[in-house]
């Protein structure tokens, strides 16, 4: 209720303080400032009038969903894509010290970077509650997915942990760097920051597969072994992108990582039903964790330092 | 700080309420909920100062701290012997069900059990942090224990999963009860009361053994099989036993549960070092969880309702 609150006169305070034209003329490289200040203290509600009559234009091309953007704006957009290509370069790389599952587990050190980084970089402070629930969050998804060969990952070489911890932080610092490009302008239209963040996606992607697979490409065909499959996997993660981007406008990282977290528990139930999948003693264990993890972050929001 | 300042009420009024010679007369039917007022609203202090000048003379025999007793205090005693005589009878029927390491987890359910008979019996309420760290305790431990056979326990079939959770509410109401006797005279002595448990332990032990073992003891000798690792043993549970009723006597079964979680978290490290013990990415994943979980219980007590 209080979160609620408190997330409400961010938008507000966003609306009147971080309107496009407002900060045409600021220095482009203090983005993340900007954001950290959403939560601040300012009661200057006049700028907010003066901007009301703009945002009810809402129908045909308006300054915030048209597609032209500025220098400013559109400078900070290729950071979370290069992060992330960096990080996805590294997943082939951290193969060669660890396997598959063991990867899996590595993977979930991401909620506990997203954590520190959403603190550091968006000045959003997490009670003690909600610290011990993101631990808990990360102990309980790594619990969830132990199996006889799990204690593997144990064995991995420092270079294989050197290289989870750097992905987990290229991958949280991207998340959170995204949510502050995305929060930095709140009236702005979400399908038009979509649009920037994921044209500069394809530009590195499109170097990306002219340096590693353009022979490949040049005599098979760019869309050789697309299957039906392909094309639903594609889909299913573009709709999942505009769902995440969603999430980072309206709620933030955190409810990002949970709601990651819990989808993770509920394919592994889905998956009993449809593949008649076994569920483990240290499935019920990470999700009973899991569960009291959620559970702690909600109370944790009432008491709540600010 | 302020569950310090609630305990040492609880010790002067009960110094002062329930005295020895003022329950004399009450009716020996009656003893749990006498305990359970140990913590209520009464001011009454004048009792207290009375029996100021009786607390002082703690040299030689004196009231508190004289064998003999009475039929009021007394009546008690047998109960828990006898709860953990059926728990520990029950103890070699389950294994017609579970194996070793199963019964090693269903075991966890104590935990829940004592939180659940602590609140109803002796009407101290935790509060909603403090629950979810016992859920939190419950869970780390079986997940500290998890091996790779530790799923055989799910096939349990429902017979041994009665007879774990009868043994569970047994040991737990045993805990509870003894902690209501313990505490329900506060300014006994200790080792009478120490006494008067294990009397009737004695009691109804040497029945079991003439019921169970007469033939082998009548034949052998009741000290046969003793070695020196036995009487190590011996010595260890006698003294694990004392330590035990100090914790009741000063302390409760909640910090009793999460003593013996913890004892059993450094065993399995001492373990390491003692006997090159493997431990296992779910021993460290339950080793967080416990740790979380004792850190909620911790800054629980501040939140919590009275």
């Amino acid at each position: 209720m209080e979160y609620r609150k408190i997330k409400d006169e961010d938008k507000d305070e966003g609306a009147a303080g971080d309107d496009i034209e407002s900060l045409r003329n600021k220095s482009i490289s203090a983005p993340i400032s900007n954001v950290a200040t959403l939560g601040g203290e300012s009661n200057d509600r006049s700028k907010w009038k003066r901007n009301l009559g703009k945002n009810l234009e809402n129908e045909g091309v308006t300054e915030d969903n048209r597609l032209s953007t500025t220098l400013d704006e559109v400078s900070v957009y290729p950071i979370p894509a290069a992060l992330y290509l960096v990080k996805n370069l590294l997943q082939y790389y951290i193969f060669a010290y660890v396997d598959a599952p063991g990867y899996q587990i590595l993977k979930n050190l991401n909620i506990i970077s997203t954590g520190v980084l959403y603190q550091m970089i968006l000045k959003r402070k997490l009670s003690e509650i909600q610290w011990a629930a993101f631990i808990l969050l990360c102990a309980g998804c790594t619990t969830a997915q132990l199996n006889p060969s799990s204690d593997h990952v144990l064995q991995t070489p420092y270079q294989g942990w050197i290289m989870a911890i750097v992905m987990a932080l290229l991958s949280g610092f991207a998340g959170v760097y995204t949510e502050a490009i995305i929060k930095k302008r709140p009236s702005r239209n979400i399908n038009v920051q979509n649009f920037w963040l994921y044209v500069f996606g394809m530009v590195f992607n499109a170097v990306a597969i002219l340096i590693q697979d353009f022979d490949a490409v040049m005599n098979k065909g760019f869309f050789h072994g697309y299957s039906l499959i392909t094309v639903l996997m594609i889909l299913n993660h573009a709709l999942s992108g505009i769902a995440v981007s969603m999430v980072m406008k309206y709620a933030d990282n955190i409810v990002k990582v949970y709601a990651t977290s819990v989808a993770m528990l509920l394919t592994a139930i889905v998956s009993v039903f449809l593949f008649g999948f076994h569920l483990s003693l240290a499935f019920f264990l990470g999700s009973t964790v899991v569960s009291v993890s959620v559970y702690l972050h909600s109370i944790g929001k009432l008491t709540r330092q600010r």
